[in-house]
């Protein structure tokens, strides 16, 4: 079993506990925040994730709210009792977001970004190490050292997928590396199937496989209206189709601990 | 919900139907095979996988026993009440094999085999069509209406993993491909987690989470003493392995029927 | 130096040769076929290329002519002097196309068809050996000792790209498989830079490179009208396209030759 | 024809010149890069490669010198005439290395660093892009465009191989990124052999394929005593190899030139 990462006094992820983290890709304003604030919490979600720095492919595309992003999301956190998961792409941001952050989360691309783990494992805030999407499991074994080097072991590790050829998904959606990681590693990881597959008809079924070959918990893109979304509208399920695949994975989950 | 695939008047893949298929990698003699077929009998396993004829990278590795291979099988099917399934590469021997084999299997190398494809569509018995090592999604379905425009739509899909950079696991187990067979064919998918992860530890969570995704059944390689196994070894489970693994797969699926 | 695989008492593919194949994707009638051995007798070309049985993705592709097409190969180069190559995918058709072709070639699906490369190496007259889309250059190598084994080593290497997630060609020309097969086999290898790259504007520069790394030859899919070519009009050379690629390509050999 | 990137009033990248970059993978110490400069000046090579920050799988391999490593390289640089590139991998790090390089490397783990990108954008120095070792030339051309946004567009691509199935070599050289990259953007693209292939042996058949596809120029991996160097040393030349590639590169690049 996985060590369990604390993120406050009542929440872990990681040992026996099965967390599902939702939010919005980006942080858009204010009123959409609330809205998914008030929706997770009513649902009983304990973490909202949403995306304040956003690496895009292009530089003409939405670039996030920045720090103004990251100041909606605490105080929707504080409002609704839930903790908040953001990127930092930029290692003089990390000091800047900590009072804001309670989990620092690294993107793909910046998986062997070494300059940015080396400075979020001087922190003292738990770490959630996204896979290179080309990353062999190795690599991101020895990403996650940066961090424990530094002297921070609150590692968790996020499957999203590698590329491949295969052009039907957005990516191909690796899940032996679940129990891979819990093997090789002492830590958590967690997997965000919105990335992974990058269509909505696909996030049911592979949430289902995340939790069955034991993942640590799921992160999943929502949004109140995926079709007006700044980013990743494709792949964000609506307030509906999210409360489904909660209650279908929750209902599954206590199957499964009753049957284990 | 897939079609169901007539084995016999009680046997069926496909449907609500979750069947674990089990053998060795090669046929290798009738001593290995009897062993094999009572210990799944106890099980009570219905269907019993050998291959006859192996699909080599070299010209020097064991070819298989062929035809002879195909005799045994029969024989062990008929004595332990088991269904029989076995590789055809050969086009001239698809009419050969006819009488030894309930299910024709296509194998990974030759998805693509366009000749063989017809000449299996000609005949009137089921057929498992394995996803080609690096083929897409969209190829794979084509392929399989080189079955179907001949006649026979008795096909049933099996994943068994693609080629990626990853190479800490034999191939890439593309498990979403399950999913997407099921909602784009009317055919039933199951799937291979030896060939898929090529590691002995991985197979029971490839399994679960097969199992999990909606997979219509899953194909393992066993062997009674895998180290001495003629191919595979590395990925072949032994009976109190794949003993536990079948309690343990079947334990879930009674949980997972209850629940949904 | 690679050997020299003989066609006829005054051609070679390997040693210090330098060939340029090229035809149509695939044989589609008698005007076509002499408009095209017209234009390459005209030209100096040696060997001409056309596919009579063509492996689709889909069966509902266009199939290609079948023997009828063998023959009208074979009718346009005894007319013009051509030497035919042409590809073989069932094993029973192997004896069948003897009489048709002087080089048989093995497709990129059917690097792996075991049976076939036996059959083919049973026979005496030369094999052009495509890489499979996603083989390894050591499996490659590994298929050609089943032609070699049989007692055939007229054997010619053809390397026509690779599978990646890379989109905007149609697959990866790996090129560095040249120097790779001439120095761990002793025979020739030639490029083909149509199916390589998938565009017409990447097909000259890609053939500069494959002569100046030292390829035995290319293939080049040409065609008098590629806009209305039942397959691969968006790879194939028109003949004045073809023409300059011919002339530059031959006087950067000369250059090189004088060089080095 | 691509634009020339000025690296001094004598000295460009790009339009018809053809330039090659050598040097060692990383710096290690005084005597090790005197001895590289000398060799490099005498030969008339112009500009010097060496890693001072060493972007590493493993933080318990050599990090490289840091600042004192760009030192040791600026010194060189002067008594031997070399103009300097390297890499920068910590955005705090572009303004303090600015006095020491000539030309800002960007590795290929931070094509998609867009903090970086933007911070070097800022600078009006010569920028080198790596491609990211899984990206497609669509998200390279777009990473380009963080630098030249922010008014930097002295911009020089380098094609270093790309991650697929295939490990014989260290990565897949997509040499037809070349011409794509000239046509799409106006800038010169070179090519890293030594990354793109992972073997001293290969170097030479790549670079002479580079030359002929049309790179402007080359970055090749050399050390006094590749056994013993302290990263990359199967892919580094010695002076003697190196000396060997130079020329017959030269004599290529004339013989291509009189005869175009």
């Amino acid at each position: 079993m996985t060590e369990k990462i604390k993120i406050d006094d009542e929440l872990f992820i990681g040992g026996r506990e099965f967390n599902i983290i939702a939010g919005p890709c980006a942080v858009e304003d204010e009123q959409q925040m609330d809205a998914i604030g008030k929706f997770l919490n009513r649902l009983g979600v304990k973490i909202i994730r949403g995306g304040a720095f956003k690496p895009r492919t292009s530089p003409k595309s939405f670039q996030g709210l920045g720090m103004e992003g990251l100041r909606i999301l605490k105080d929707i956190g504080e409002k609704y009792d839930l903790k908040v998961i953001s990127e930092v792409m930029d290692p003089r941001d990390v000091e800047k977001a900590y009072d804001y952050v309670d989990i620092y989360q690294i993107g793909s691309r910046n998986m062997q970004n070494f300059t940015l783990l080396k400075e979020m494992g001087k922190t003292d805030k738990p770490i959630l190490l996204k896979r290179g999407m080309s990353s062999t499991i190795d690599e991101w074994i020895q990403a996650s050292e940066y961090i424990s080097m530094e002297g921070n072991d609150q590692i968790i590790f996020c499957e999203r997928g590698i590329r491949t050829f295969e052009d039907y998904t957005r990516n191909t959606l690796d899940l032996i590396s679940v129990p891979i990681i819990q093997s090789r590693t002492k830590y958590p990881i967690i997997v965000d199937p919105s990335h992974g597959t990058g269509r909505k008809d696909l996030i049911l079924p592979a949430s289902k496989a995340a939790l069955a070959i034991g993942a640590n918990g799921l992160m999943i893109e929502i949004h109140p209206k995926p079709e007006e979304a700044l980013s990743d509208g494709l792949q964000s399920l609506n307030f509906s189709e999210f409360e489904d695949l909660y209650e279908e994975i929750s209902r599954m989950e206590k199957a499964l601990k009753m049957n284990g």
